[in-house]
């Protein structure tokens, strides 16, 4: 027997589950588009040369690798096997669409992406192999509007979602380094430094500082310190910035106060607050991190930030560029369990009898296609066991039930 | 310097380009959910031992494969290199979605899908190695109800999509079937007859009956003779079903005679009309085959047909099913080729000035919000070359474009 489940970590959808899911996509993309951002896409396949650029972090590790075509494959390295992958994320496709493209994009190009990606992940609970991404990305904008403009957007999306109550945590990748400078950590010990403290929400202050000890046993006490003075201050802003005097240029401090001020003033479902403790994974961020928690759920669902050295990599010349990605897969999983649906009135149901002539069935079935002027309507030959079949179209949503009896199409109750 | 271009055969969209796409989108799946039908999806990844059940035909051959993660693949054969692939189409993975969701589906289950299938095909004008396939398929309905609605829902979504002139060419396999047998051709020679036949509009009837020739020196012209006078009779198929007397059941005559009245009757725009040199190139196919034919091109823009035997390969019991797949790519291509563009009035563009104070620059986005509510607005910067900034926007369809200015926004003619 042939497999009937999908690969393993896979879904399918059925009619229910992708009506609630291309209605959040709808909704999204309709309140992007009201902030000026257009949809774009690019293959799900890239050369692999493009994936494994270091650019993708710890997502390389997890690629579906594509093998060569029409070649002697044996004996060959894996390296040689394989010339094409699929994407794990859209922000290394976005680079490369704007770099291959740029004659034909404006000068500020406001890109907006939902497709899916495939990861070779474990999977677990809430985690698949193919899943949907959903990104808005301000390309050649080096001022904090780009920030503004992604914050203002993403809360807008969320509030639209139903998310009337949400947290953005904002810092910035180069306080960060500003606070290991301080301690005395070289660079190589700070990307260690960074992935110890991203873990702060799961091991606590205590499981942070023992890895930091092994880091550097004398830096893991001020660093701990210095995190927990800021974090628990009264204005954790101004503590970090007194903190870091000397050590951070000031447009880095006016640029966070900035933000931190116009968003602040603009979000109708939320607030924006300094998070010194806020990391992201991603090796690409350059300046300004956010992330975006909704009441009652402990994890991220929205993170960003500004990565202005990524682009220059395939132009050959640095592009400001700045990211938004909200988590859709959390959020369809949320909105179904919450049981939200969206109206599911398909219309009409017209039941026909097999043993109808072609003359009938032809005037029935012209009778429908009137109908479906201003309803949907399904036409299907009545089977054997009639209350079951009534029981299913009202469960897949047909409020009004007609067949055609006599020559005429009447209203089953 | 990393790859620019997309994978070979492969495609980034561009903002109109992809607007384009979504809006014929949009308008085939309001026309099939206006028949009932719902929208599905399944991964882009299925394993390997069913994308290689031959199901696919040829198309078994143009397998994207994927490598196994996480194990020595070193002197290993290609067979066992691999476990998972791209699905080449929608129809072998719709099969094993019913087998797999069987219990939560209606009795007779009208699907829709729209999506993405991959193809190492070599590329071509018009023939890329990822492509949107866009399907309509009628599960566990055996009698020609299932055909008329396909095909109305289909003419109807061409029609939508401004196709106002289209021939649907319809046969049946049975008859092709009929028709080898009458002259005699054996069961093993049958498929190469078919795929002969299935050139005639490449090579003519001449070529045609040089490759029969080399089958079968006899029955070459034989069958040929039969074809033509077939369809060059005055009624082709009364023609048809008097030359198969005894060879063809009276059902699959009679089953034939209704579609095309009932079809006829309701079709708007444009006929259907016998075609006994219609083959179809997948295997799978068991009873009605059909194409749609637009005016002034000569190559078909949908077809589809009867597959009774294929979900049996999943489930252990045959189900009857019949499909109707529109070729997107081809539609896309003509409209753009057309210029046929949606409108793309962006709404409102309003610039700001860097040099904007945090306050200045909170009061204007908070304006831009108001705007918002009824119009798409976005926010930029005022760039240095300031006529070709509003040259682009221009372009991009921005209509009304406002600058702030000593504390007022004010329109830019």
């Amino acid at each position: 027997m042939l497999p009937k489940t999908p690969a393993k970590g896979m879904r399918d959808f059925l009619p229910k589950q992708f009506a609630l899911r291309q209605q959040i996509m709808a909704t999204i993309q309709k309140t992007y588009e009201s902030y000026g951002f257009t949809r774009i896409e690019t293959p799900a396949v890239e050369n692999i040369e493009l994936l494994t650029s270091k650019q993708g972090g710890d997502n390389e590790k997890l690629i579906f690798k594509i093998l060569k075509r029409g070649e002697k494959l044996e004996n060959a390295a894996e390296s040689e096997l394989c010339d094409l992958g699929l994407r794990y994320d859209l922000t290394v496709p976005l680079s490369r669409f704007y770099a291959n493209n740029i004659g034909q994009l404006p000068s500020v190009f406001k890109a907006m992406q939902m497709d899916s990606v495939w990861r070779a992940d474990r999977p677990q609970r809430g985690r698949f192999r193919q899943f949907v991404q959903c990104d808005i990305d301000i390309i050649g904008e080096e001022t904090n509007l780009a920030e503004t403009e992604l914050i203002s957007a993403t809360t807008q999306a969320l509030s639209n979602l139903g998310f009337d109550n949400v947290t953005v945590h904002l810092s910035d990748r180069r306080l960060l380094t500003a606070l290991a400078d301080k301690c005395g950590y070289s660079d190589s010990q700070k990307p260690s430094v960074f992935i110890s403290l991203d873990k702060l929400d799961k091991i606590g202050f205590s499981g942070v500082e023992q890895e930091l000890s092994a880091i550097d046993k004398d830096k893991a006490g001020e660093f701990i310190n210095l995190i927990q003075s800021i974090v628990n201050s009264d204005n954790p802003f101004e503590t970090c910035a007194d903190v870091l005097n000397g050590y951070l240029p000031d447009s880095v401090k006016q640029n966070i106060q900035d933000i931190l001020y116009v968003t602040n003033s603009l979000i109708q479902n939320g607030k924006v607050v300094f998070d010194v403790t806020l990391v992201r994974g991603m090796g690409y961020y350059t300046g300004t991190i956010y992330e975006v928690y909704a009441d009652g759920l402990n994890s991220a669902i929205a993170g960003g930030g500004r990565y202005d050295k990524m682009i220059g990599r395939l132009t050959g010349q640095d592009i400001p560029a700045c990211g938004f990605s909200i988590g859709f897969e959390r959020i369809a999983l949320l909105m179904e369990e919450r049981g939200i649906t969206f109206d599911c009135n398909r219309g009409i149901a017209v039941l026909l009898d097999k043993r109808m002539t072609a003359d009938e069935r032809t005037n029935v079935i012209r009778q429908c296609a009137d109908l479906r002027k201003q309803n949907n309507v399904t036409v299907l030959n009545k089977i054997k066991n009639f209350g079951y079949q009534l029981k299913q179209l009202r469960e897949q949503g047909y409020a009004d039930i007609y067949e055609y009896r006599n020559g005429v199409l009447s209203k089953i109750d």
